[in-house]
């Protein structure tokens, strides 16, 4: 280790785009809990209100301070005015660490896309953190504040299957781009992390689920899916011990020592066991999703010509 | 294997993007002299219209039917009109196979990018490939084409290291997408490649160390590059063997193994062999390039300050 890893939130200013819903909302609670300043970003109005209320319940002292600012961040000048305005009740100090969990997942089949929809989502998935990101990087290097930035991608960013062209690629995206900062910060001593939580029962996730092609539901069928408090809970635990990479459960743990690389490794011994794990059941695992895609072809023919796919 | 996996190029329509420079010139080479009809696409006429003397010299029949048009290919429109030309002279008949080559590579620190230079990125390295793939899809749907796509990601797309914010995030990108559809292309038959080749000696590369910062390069000083001959010559091979992921050296085979989660295994004792290599040697050289950018610090910082992003 470079650098002493131990960080603790307290008194700290955090900022969470994604923050008034599902994992974004329950990191701001965990980081008030934890007696951190929360500064919560998000377009809807009323339910970043809500969000605040919910923040407000969990305050430890009555120096925090808990603010919420409605901004759309899949832009740069959008993140820019809504660090700016996180930093005002500060003297124009900008945010210590920004959790940044903007996002949304349309799944479907690749066939069903457009440039506007693979767009979509690439903005939905990567662009509301990236740009985050760099205006944030900005901000720090500019204060000289050696901060954190954490990426929120999912264990969609490790693997992939049917349906989810509009997703996997923006969150194999945002590996790639914690994977370079991770890198590149160690010139400013900012901390990088990457959240790649599972299937999170939250209100996206039902809202994802109705346009969800059927094979993949299926595939899904025996996903045990955890709540956002649970998974905000395991990534507060993984950015306080300083962890790059953070899984929320024991399949996220196998998928990331099986698709470690050259990425900073949590326990070189515990991860040898998760590898050796994956390098047996992911192909069996693998197997059995190929022959239930294999098995759903008639139907989707079917599926297919009624809508016009097919030239005969 | 649910599929028997061996291809022949042979008689086989192949349309090559970015096949007037670099990797993809050299494939479409490849594939005359192994027979197949090739189509090859790119922006520049003057390049094109060199590129198919090139492949002319590889013809081995008479019959073979080389052509080139002079398309953008990073939106869907330009890739729905590119295929349809090429599909003119097979009687509308779409391609068998699509080499996916197009992209560039503008490396630099991610400080020094903007919502556009970052869009720009995304464009040139996952839209310039994934718009092709979706017209392609289309048409081999359509016309019930059991056909292949053969991505051109980077060894970036296993890891990435300081200056590739505007490359990495493409390039993981790709294999999101490549993930997906080698999935979900099970519905019909058209089998999905994903080539993760190295430095390669090429046009691009020339201009792309121009702008790369000095950190980066001081980083790469060791490495080994191809030339697109052998790199071609090594995915031609790989597609052949209906091989999913496709790597052209040895350290490209120990971080495909060592990344590889639940994709496809190209061998399972070869793969576990340069698994256990990646795991011992892989954090050893993410040490010493970690090292390397700690000790760029104090030059970064007057870097920094001449160009003004610091604020003292």
């Amino acid at each position: 280790m470079l650098f002493s890893k131990k960080w603790d939130p307290k008194g700290k200013h955090c900022l969470v785009t994604g923050g008034s819903s599902g994992a974004g909302r329950a990191l701001a609670v965990e980081l008030a809990k934890a007696g951190a300043h929360v500064s919560i970003v998000a377009r809807n109005p009323e339910r970043l209100q809500k969000a605040l209320e919910e923040v407000e319940k969990a305050r430890k002292t009555p120096e925090q301070v808990f603010r919420c600012y409605s901004f759309a961040v899949n832009t740069e000048s959008g993140s820019v005015a809504a660090i700016e305005a996180a930093s005002e009740p500060f003297g124009g100090r900008c945010p210590d660490a920004f959790f940044l969990c903007a996002g949304a997942s349309r799944p479907g089949f690749f066939i069903e896309q457009s440039e506007a929809s693979l767009k979509q989502g690439m903005e939905q998935t990567y662009y509301a953190q990236a740009f985050t990101a760099l205006a944030a990087t900005k901000a720090m290097v500019k204060q000289g504040i050696k901060g954190k930035v954490v990426f929120c991608s999912s264990i969609l960013g490790y693997f992939s299957m049917v349906g989810y062209s509009t997703y996997s690629p923006g969150k194999f995206a945002l590996r790639g781009l914690a994977e370079t900062l991770q890198s590149e910060f160690m010139l400013y001593g900012i901390e990088v992390h990457l959240a790649m939580p599972g299937t999170m029962y939250t209100k996206g996730y039902e809202e994802e689920n109705v346009g969800k092609p059927k094979i993949t539901l299926k595939l899904e069928e025996t996903d045990e899916g955890a709540t956002p408090e649970h998974v905000a809970g395991v990534i507060l635990k993984g950015v306080r011990n300083g962890k790059f990479h953070i899984t929320v459960d024991f399949i996220g743990n196998v998928f990331r020592a099986s698709s470690a690389g050259a990425s900073e490794r949590n326990s070189y011994a515990l991860d040898w066991i998760h590898g050796l794990i994956g390098y047996i059941a992911l192909p069996i695992w693998r197997k059995s999703v190929d022959t239930a895609v294999v098995g759903h072809r008639a139907e989707h023919q079917e599926y297919l010509r009624e809508r016009g796919f097919l030239s005969v």
